[in-house]
């Protein structure tokens, strides 16, 4: 069954490979699977056909027949579970793989407070005195209420 | 070997349920598996004990034997994975809860953020008028670049 991934037609990054579409790419590569990429435009992916297999109108999707996956941690974790050579078969390394998985998923939530305030806030009033209370937060973890 | 997960001392919301304990117990509930619950003290969290188990000084974590783990979504992944009763079968039945649990995860981050405004930012002279531009990022989906 033909496997086809969604990514973007002209990326942000200028194609450095920090689009997510990377690895699910990666993960093909690694277990050998070939692979055709549906690219898409910044339209593309907010029209009803896209948004249909992406509720949130992003890339990577993955489509396999019947079968149609988002969420790059899940796409990267299905081509794991099929196939040899991306997760440990022993119980207590699987488990740690998977901490480093959803670690890597949830965790991504500082950066994107970051890009919040350097992309949509740019030009806000207070966007230079709050960029470092941002990048503190980070270093020093989520917020833990009193 | 005895099952040992950690939770708040004094729950932020008041025993509600919200803390994320409450999914590892209810995974726990849902395969039968017994469990102890360790309580921690917010001071408990960072204190350099529980840092060796969850380096990002939070609940909940999960201790087995020589295993720990941290992250929700992962410690249910495991249990899952171990349990019958929580993860179907089917392939294709069991990619979409991978996509459920990695956008469970991974979608908290607006939530995040609108606790970043209510909680660390109340004092700031931006507040206002920024609480519905982080609300509306959150209706309208994650930021696409230009």
């Amino acid at each position: 069954m033909t496997i086809t991934i969604t990514a973007f037609e002209r990326s942000p990054d200028g194609g450095k490979g920090l689009a997510r579409d990377t690895r699910v790419r990666w993960a093909l590569e690694e277990v050998g699977q070939p692979y055709e990429v549906r690219l898409l435009s910044f339209a593309d992916m907010k029209a009803p056909d896209h948004l249909a297999i992406h509720p949130f109108g992003q890339i990577p999707t993955y489509e396999e027949g019947s079968l149609s996956l988002f969420e790059t941690g899940s796409i990267v974790f299905c081509l794991a579970e099929q196939h040899a050579g991306l997760l440990p078969k022993d119980r207590d390394a699987r488990a740690r793989n998977h901490v480093d998985v959803c670690r890597a998923q949830h965790r991504r939530a500082p950066d994107q407070r970051i890009n919040d305030g350097k992309i949509l806030e740019c030009d806000k009033p207070w966007s230079e005195e709050r960029s470092p209370l941002v990048k503190d937060r980070i270093v020093s973890g989520p917020a833990t209420p009193p």
